[in-house]
């Protein structure tokens, strides 16, 4: 298992984590999506995925949901 | 039709009004939810009926989207 951790903003409440914890769960090999909620700032999207995590997959896949993820 | 505004605490996103948009709908009479989202305070909830709204179902249904009503 691997573990890539994201910095995502403009996460303000439980539905924006089931949001992005939705669609980070279709990017291929992902097998859990951990979401440390910060409403006011940045949140820490921690993913952990069967081999390595395809990066461009999971950062369109948070930007589908609809936030933004640090560079 | 007759127009009822509620003063709603919590809700910080657009989830937080489709929520809040699809527990009001299923209120006897309710013909239309509007909401004026104010994420860092109280938003305001204007909901549109066909006779007098039910003014219990109306608060329990906000409550029930998991938001507090202004008394």
């Amino acid at each position: 298992m691997e573990t890539t951790v994201y910095a995502v903003t403009g996460m303000t409440c439980g539905h924006c984590v089931a949001s992005v914890t939705q669609e980070l769960g279709e990017v291929a090999g992902v097998r859990e999506v951990a979401v440390a909620l910060d409403p006011q700032g940045t949140s820490t999207v921690t993913v952990t995925s069967e081999g390595p995590l395809d990066d461009a997959a999971a950062r369109a896949a948070v930007e589908e949901a609809g936030y933004a993820v640090a560079p």
